[in-house]
């Protein structure tokens, strides 16, 4: 194990980070972080092709299999990449080249615009053929 | 989604890709991918601080919690390197700042030398303090 | 090569993106971007270890050098990370186990806020003995 | 800066690796890394679309155009990723969309089937319209 280097957080959320973040952009990310209408919710997942809602979770998922991990780990990499840019994560595992998502926004206890946000940019660089049919 | 693109294949398992692998380097992997016997696993885990033998699956796990999102990112992108140098991927998954990380053998059904030489790795590439005491 | 995917830009420099910028965020981003003073430039560099002025060029820039390429790409995808977070992007190299990181704005003409904001983040999460002493 | 961590190597140039190369993988490596005859990098170079010789220099050069950030940096990802595997890395360079990429064997001297094979490998995953046209 790496002796020294950076403090290691015991935080298990996201935390917000005040410091970071004006005052003016906080308040837009407040208004995003409200969670969807039912209509809402319905309006975006009729438009996004491969997610479905969870059962039991006010969540969104997608499956991916992709050639081999070398293209699994390049998708994630840009997932990353978004992520940090919305600072909106997502829940995910990978085994060699299969890659499944999780979309929830935890401040919020459920979906929101930012899980709409990351889906889409998730399904328009995945691979074509690599979201697996529902 | 991205049109066009490369193939995406439908295997589960991590395929072997006879083309880029000599036959003396297969008899190699082949000799390597052999489980370990129990005295092996216990002298091997006994030198893996922070590492813990699964029940009910022959594999090791184990539990990460960094700082940030960027640190746990950096950190996935180091492990995925070094998998691709071994030809030996994990099970993993990461929410925010935690990465849980499944070393097995699917080839061999259950623990190899392999899983002991990625779990060094990363023990040793882990920020200090980021490895969840078990 | 790949057929179909994303369209690819034919732009040089970083393009804003208003799509994605509201007009206060715009405001924020125009306010920062302002070159620094001499004075101002003085002074962050003074906390800048490891950070050279360029010659003939308003930009800083920093050499690294690690234990192998891995720990290299580790870092660089950290770094990534916060560009994208940030909005601001290096100019840097890469040879194996060195990395050459050039900072400057190019919206500004020079050396503002968010360069030395990257720089701080850079040499803080860059491995001890790895940035080149000057 | 981070204290601690890895030791940080002061070699300028990719070591050999000793420990890790059996003799048999090692003697593979050097037969592979003789450098090609005019003849063969002519044949190779004519299959290799976007790719041109160094003035100069025993090696080869592509440049690319990238949508942004975002799919530049996932692409180097996935040639950082083929590199640890093939234990052949790049000499290139990054700014905001564009990546430039200088492909020699040190080792060799110049130009080897490492070289080619690691351009046949981004040739096949650079996104349609990416790579520059000679």
């Amino acid at each position: 194990m790496q002796t020294g280097g950076e403090h290691t957080s015991t935080r298990v959320d996201e935390p917000r980070r005040p410091g970071l973040v004006s005052p003016v952009e906080d308040q837009r990310r407040t208004t995003m972080a409200m969670r969807l209408s039912e209509q809402q919710r319905e309006a975006a997942l009729a438009q996004l092709d491969g997610w479905s809602r969870m059962v039991g979770r006010d969540a969104i998922s997608a499956s991916f299999r992709f050639t081999d991990f070398n293209q699994a780990f390049g998708f994630m990499s840009r997932v990353a990449l978004m992520a940090e840019k919305l600072d909106h994560h997502p829940e995910w595992s990978n085994v060699y080249n299969r890659v499944e998502i999780v979309l929830t926004t935890h401040d919020a206890g459920g979906l929101t615009d930012k899980d709409i946000e990351l889906a889409r940019f998730i399904s328009r660089i995945a691979p074509d053929g690599s979201m697996a049919a529902l």
